[in-house]
């Protein structure tokens, strides 16, 4: 038994969550039995769909339980190990975060060499939100060179990771984000063209037209982009962050008929779906990262007892980049 | 010179058209000139997509003009010629209807066997909306065998086609329409759920889930089918003939968020980008046709003079099938 402690979801938020809907809670973690691994987190991820996982409606992944612990992405050290394949000292990323230590059977890990890149990129631009960018860019956008490529949410971990790969793709590339210095940090990235969405009307902003839409974010963003989009224009649908902590959904955009007389093509993905993709993504994002042509920041919050104030955070806006939260030594 | 009568644009519809809105005028039309034909109209065609010509809006097509006739499909018998391709007495698909004589270029022009099916096919189920429904429902929606489609405005000349294509390729076919007449008609079509929209509430009629949507409406019916689509499932973006008459736009879709969750696709389209599979089509039609696998109604308006009151019936549903005005002989 090693002594750990969690984050439990202690009630459904209603509309945008309080730290009253999360409690630390501290647990005693059996030892590893036949199989089982025990791992020392060293970063959570703290990602925005969590939060429709926080409502108890059916979706595309089963909602979070009452008074149990969260789950989510995560990467750390086998500790302890009764499991031929996964020997002690190996890293790991899973998806048992939201704690201190998680025992696993060993399935629905992957383990990796640290030695490439810091260890936490392997929740962030190496990981699953870097794959989301790719894949959904790559195979839904679809951006031939020369277009213009407009990403919202341009500064999260999707957003940049997309707008950079665009701009690799020889895109003309617009992001929006919340704040003056996530747009210096997207200036900085070579992003073509950026503007702060509190400052600037979004559909001035892309009054010269755009090809592709890579939507963080939905709400009103998605009925500007419509206005903007050229013939034959490709909208990956990827979030609606604005949307996420509404109580009522607010109505869709009233320009959907451009759909039609713009022959538009939307398409919505979970990135589960295509993990077939990661050993093509690695690859290149591999090079990317070494060569200088991507780029990446991470919001690190320190300690499991800031995760909620972390999570609570993403959904405001205050991460540039990848928001994760340094786990710390627990055992 | 012959004499001759159309149909002008008087003023701009403000919200639904009425007859003060159109003009029927009388015009000499001079004789052919060099490469000229002259064609004299047996059926106009009226379809809804012009009534977004009416506005002064930049669309796909451009606005038609105040005081000029309108335009759309006609077809017609060549009855003066001076182009050695089009000889007298040919029988041509062209699209200067709205009017009883209409002079041409000889470009534009589809001459057709008038032996092989009544020539006012050649406006329906053989014409432009039959290759909208074979293109957008086998191109765009993709159905296969065993799965549920949904065809909205089912009793039109593109809905009623859509729907017994879908059948042909083996899936379960549900159909939305304004009236009993014209639910019993999709019955003996053969679709396998049939509803009057006016008395059967839209989300309860696609309670057991939909995988392809073939959207003619739009409006509210589009967001019932997004709450009923499954994982995967495809919106063939066709037409919003619920919202053509809207002087302002309503807002969309509350569910739109529904298409990251579920994978869904959405693609709009124009018919006149895909003529390509205009041969295509017209084999696989004909031979339906003939074998009695598709079936057709249309419903013919007399008169060039009651052309408008066609088009006002059309957008409030007054037809079963294609919407034809037969112009008559008028020379």
């Amino acid at each position: 038994m090693t002594a750990s402690r969690e984050i439990h979801l202690a009630a459904r938020p209603q509309g945008a969550p309080g730290p009253e809907d999360f409690s630390l809670v501290e647990v005693d973690v059996p030892d590893p039995g036949d199989g089982q691994v025990l791992i020392r987190n060293a970063y959570m991820s703290v990602d925005p769909y969590m939060r429709g996982r926080m409502n108890d409606a059916k979706s595309y992944t089963p909602p979070f339980q009452l008074g149990q612990a969260l789950t989510g992405g995560a990467v750390g050290q086998v500790v302890a190990s009764r499991n031929d394949r996964l020997a002690e000292g190996t890293w790991v990323v899973h998806d048992r975060g939201w704690r201190e230590l998680a025992l696993s059977d060993g399935k629905h890990l992957r383990p990796f060499d640290p030695s490439l890149a810091p260890v936490s990129t392997t929740l962030g631009v190496l990981g699953m939100p870097g794959l989301t960018a790719y894949f959904g860019l790559l195979e839904l956008g679809r951006p031939v060179e020369g277009e213009t490529v407009f990403v919202s949410g341009a500064a999260g971990a999707v957003g940049s990771v997309a707008g950079q790969i665009a701009k690799l793709k020889g895109c003309r590339v617009i992001g929006s984000a919340g704040s003056a210095a996530k747009a210096a940090w997207l200036e900085e990235l070579g992003f073509d063209e950026v503007f702060d969405y509190n400052e600037t009307d979004t559909k001035e902003a892309l009054r010269d037209g755009i090809d592709v839409y890579f939507d963080n974010v939905g709400g009103s963003t998605l009925e500007a982009a419509l206005a903007a989009l050229r013939l034959r224009g490709r909208i990956v649908a990827c979030g609606a962050i604005s949307q996420y902590n509404a109580s009522s959904s607010p109505p869709g955009p009233r320009n959907l008929f451009l759909m039609v007389t713009k022959r538009l093509r939307m398409e919505g993905f979970i990135i589960s779906d295509h993990y077939d993709h990661f050993p093509a993504f690695s690859a290149d994002m591999s090079a990317w990262l070494r060569d200088g042509s991507v780029r990446y920041r991470e919001t690190v919050v320190e300690g499991i007892e800031n995760a909620p104030s972390a999570f609570i955070g993403l959904l405001e806006g205050e991460n540039i980049g990848k928001m994760l939260v340094k786990v710390g030594a627990a055992a």
